[in-house]
């Protein structure tokens, strides 16, 4: 029996390179050698953007195509909808009593995570935005994952449903399954303005559906060296973003490009223009299979439904076990 | 229409004369005029039971007699199980995000009750104990609750909900129905040992089912005022337990009680056997008609789970509204 992956997305934005890179390109390698399920997190989308439901809903058709376009396959994938999957927010409730507050406070990923919303949270955060790692913790087990693909900073994260399962196994005998990471080493890709994520919010990404009129309006406005003025000065491609998706997209070019920039041999805007056709070249299939599936929506929404019919299956049946053990079945 | 009442126990132990005084006799009275739902809070009992979940099903049957054995008319009045209706579950989700951690940290009622679970909790409470007024708050609207009986210390709960309420209504739309707290004055009942509650943990109950010896034998322990040794002696009504109990149980006769008490003409034996055979006639009735309903336990449980299938859908209902102004309903 295939071993099973819990990957997915929070429908808050389209996925952008980022994503493409630090995640998506593994997960289509992945579908072949397991059984992967792909949850598309609304319920833990509105933990951030409670404010915002419409935010979540428009992105969940969003965040499918961007999977369907970069080839996660239906036939090998399993798509599923959190929020039509009640039994997750059972089990996070149960999960609740085996987790304590100073140890959520504790833990680094939600620590910086709160510091990344202090706009929103202010004072405070909600109970719901802390207590986020227990619905994780909930959508991993629920499905008997064994694998979580995850970057390093997530370990804390998956360590915390680690725990929450020993805890219960503990308690009420040994049900659930205990996940393993499955360490991602990506390069981050540093969004457009040089910051060191590329992300919705900061409004520096370039997204998986954008035309190529925008990829080059993007691209041109990408940081570069500073002190790379004028077409004969030296360049640094350490400190330039632009170079930085020249290692993504540019391939053999890119020791041409290096040699040319440092040397002064290179202008900034034709490096641009080359480095926003390599992007068209490699996203324009993508867009166009996007396309293609964002014109049959009637047809991805059955997908959706029926991958989350499915999943539900599973979860029933965890849920079912998890109920015996705590003594919660009746008659 | 009838207003409808929310109401109900954690089915942590059997109930005692503690709960009689303080909610049941008030509770069947209500039953006439209000729609009535009991809810049997076994999800909210694991929150400071997970370790047990033993105690928590076992007194679901327990707490059921009960609420039979005063005269809680399941013709009148809905018995519903929490964790039966798992929408309660999602919709304390969805809760979470509309309070912060350091509003419920603040909340007098919680800041008590981990004070009193110290044991249990040691140097961080759980996740699941902070948040059982989020739960709450999703037990009573899920119902639509018009009103909820509570005692003075409980006011700081519903005003948690009310605030949940109107901040949700604030951001969905007009979805939530505002509860109204209906105060209950009752004196509370001491215990035993003198403690100003009478609690199963406290080990300091007479229990609705306890047969006649172990009332005596309760009620010879229970503490008198300690400058009476001896029979002439004069005693102290106002710090005396037994009389505690006369005022609730000994109708006419208290005057003379309370008479010879203060002259010194009644000893504390006669004084107590006279008490418990006034609690014994009250429960007497109360024990049979419980003894009744134990010796027919399919019939009990086929009337909890009527009674928590027509709760369910009542919350099944307000969770489709629910769901719908907060954009999760699918396709």
């Amino acid at each position: 029996m295939l071993k099973r992956i819990l990957t997915g997305d929070r429908p808050t934005g389209q996925l952008h390179i980022g994503h493409y890179f630090g995640a998506l390109t593994d997960r289509v390698a992945l579908q072949d050698k397991f059984e992967t399920y792909v949850l598309i997190a609304d319920v833990q989308a509105l933990t951030d953007n409670f404010n915002h439901p419409e935010i979540v809903r428009q992105n969940v058709l969003e965040v499918a195509l961007d999977n369907l376009a970069v080839g996660i396959d239906p036939t090998k994938s399993t798509f599923a909808i959190q929020s039509l999957i009640p039994e997750i927010a059972e089990l996070t409730v149960f999960y609740s009593n085996l987790v304590t507050i100073s140890r959520l406070q504790q833990n680094p990923t939600v620590k910086s995570e709160i510091k990344e919303k202090q706009l929103l949270f202010k004072n405070s955060v909600t109970y719901g935005f802390l207590g986020y790692p227990v619905s994780q913790a909930a959508d991993i087990t629920i499905f008997e994952a064994d694998l979580v693909p995850v970057g390093a900073d997530q370990l804390p994260q998956l360590e915390q449903t680690r725990e929450i399962v020993r805890k219960f196994n503990q308690i009420y005998g040994l049900i659930l399954k205990e996940p393993q990471a499955r360490l991602s080493n990506f390069p981050r890709i540093k969004g457009l303005d040089g910051n060191k994520k590329m992300s919705k919010s900061l409004a520096n990404a370039i997204y998986l559906a954008d035309n190529p009129k925008v990829i080059q309006e993007k691209v041109m406005s990408a940081v570069t060296d500073p002190a790379k003025v004028r077409l004969r000065d030296k360049g640094r491609p350490e400190v330039c973003t632009a170079y930085d998706y020249h290692k993504m997209f540019s391939g053999d070019e890119l020791r041409t490009i290096t040699q040319e920039c440092r040397a002064g041999n290179r202008g900034c805007v034709f490096c641009k223009e080359q480095l926003s056709q390599n992007i068209n070249t490699k996203l324009a299939p993508i867009r166009e299979k996007r396309q293609s599936f964002a014109s049959q929506p009637k047809t991805v929404k059955e997908m959706l439904l029926s991958g989350t019919a499915k999943a539900r299956s599973v979860a029933q049946k965890t849920m079912l076990r998890v109920k015996e053990s705590m003594l919660l079945v009746y008659p």
